[in-house]
């Protein structure tokens, strides 16, 4: 199939290359060429624009950093919508506001061009293995049709429902993981400044009713004190910024993120940004003093 | 072995019939007669306080309330100590605050009597089907002279540390249940409200890092709206105050714990104490109104 990549980062690349290996003719833009370099070898023809992507394909895939960037790419100079031609499809799989993608789905509808909201979760290690959870929003014939993309990137792909519910999911995931590795580090710093060993308690803990991924797999970067990303503090900290405006915009209390979210906020003025999320147990050590 | 079991409730009761029917000889004494009925085809004596009981038994499991309780028991009117003899193990199996039990342990100690604190998770139906996790705190050598009784209770039996840690643990473990639950019932809350399916959005959500048994048992708990005990909101609140104490005297923070604590108190103020805690979903509807 022709199909357009457009965000060729951390996340992007991997995911194009997966397509390119499936046998998939690429379709790249870059705002840095630096960007195109991995893919010299493959059968991808690199363009001067997202028009000239979207002219050439009948899949889009945008991964970019937020709403407005999806913005510029799908209608900004020279974008998406210069090219597109009536019954392409764009797959936006960045994560952004549920409203923001509703907005720009709406725009895409008008011009006889499906949308698909599309967020993953799994970070760059499931980006490199595809094996992403994707959770998708929009209308299922264009799902049908982009469903086996998706399932050369991700191992578990879900229509989650309309317009914006891939971003719903994405958030109740963002709101899930983030409220638990920070209820993990406090039960661990907890069991140190208790003068009892954190990892006998995770040990005993990952057997019961307390057992989640999180205390597992982050449980474990924390006795470590491995804190390299992973998954970084800033991005949660933007992640969990949308799943806030959200709540506000709906009229909605989140009493556990809510209390998260600010130690997000804590996490980056404290230089702590670039760290995985696991870090936030260092946050809390820092709060509570030494030993 | 001659066994002494004090605290026939909920959760004491079949752990003693697990012990009877292991072949222990049981050794009881209740404050209602009717507590004692169901060992009645069993070999176990009944006495006529707490001190007759230790004077019988080699090992004495109590599981009562809360800390006053413990204390009334083990040195109150007719308490264990007035017929505990040097050698005697007293084992607790309640959750109380971690510097409660090592206050009881020093008394003990100071009568040649060894405590264990071993408070356990896994509710009543844990304890019916001996699948509890027990967390215990005390020596080494007591600890091995008890594990083949806490064995005949629970499935996962783990020595943390010295005096006090099994109920550090056991806090720690209330910690990550009682947060996680909440997000849980935010996440699905969030989803409803925005218009998707929780159930799709839960669905997609256990096959990635948001994994946790509290989204599985419990997600589905609130999709199905079975609220019935599980265990007992008031019940968590109750824990949640050890937490928060500990937590002052310690001079931590507990960020996500202290949001979540307030919704248990919310809990029970709003008539829901009765409730298994994924009944916090309705709490968190309440706050956000109408659909």
């Amino acid at each position: 199939m022709e199909i357009g990549f457009i965000g060729l980062g951390l996340m992007g690349r991997p995911l194009a290359l997966h397509l390119a290996k499936a046998g998939h003719a690429l379709h790249l833009w870059a705002r840095r060429p630096a960007s195109l370099e991995p893919f010299k070898d493959s059968a991808a023809t690199c363009h001067a624009s997202p028009a000239a992507v979207a002219a050439h394909a009948e899949v889009v895939f945008t991964m970019v950093a937020d709403a407005p960037d999806v913005e510029e790419v799908c209608f900004g100079v020279d974008g998406l919508d210069g090219g597109a031609r009536p019954g392409l499809i764009v797959a936006d799989m960045s994560t952004i506001a549920p409203a923001a993608a509703q907005g720009i789905g709406a725009r895409w509808a008008a011009r006889h061009v499906e949308f698909l909201d599309a967020p993953v979760s799994g970070g760059e290690v499931g980006a490199i293995n595809a094996a992403l959870t994707i959770m998708v929003g929009g209308k299922p014939e264009a799902f049908e049709r982009v469903r086996p993309l998706f399932e050369t990137m991700g191992k578990s792909v879900n229509l989650i429902g309309g317009s914006g519910a891939g971003q719903v999911a994405k958030a109740c995931n963002q709101i899930l993981v983030s409220v638990t590795v920070t209820a993990v580090a406090e039960a661990l710093n907890f069991a140190k400044k208790s003068g009892v060993d954190p990892a006998k308690v995770r040990e005993a803990l990952l057997g019961g009713f307390a057992y989640s991924r999180i205390l597992e797999l982050h449980g474990q970067r924390m006795l470590a004190r491995n804190f390299k990303p992973g998954f970084k503090s800033w991005m949660q900290q933007k992640d969990l910024r949308i799943v806030m405006e959200e709540a506000h915009r709906l009229g909605l209390a989140l009493p556990s993120a809510a209390a998260v979210a600010q130690m997000f906020n804590a996490m980056v003025g404290s230089g702590f940004g670039e760290d995985d999320t696991s870090g936030v147990l260092k946050l809390l050590e820092k709060m509570s003093g030494p030993d």
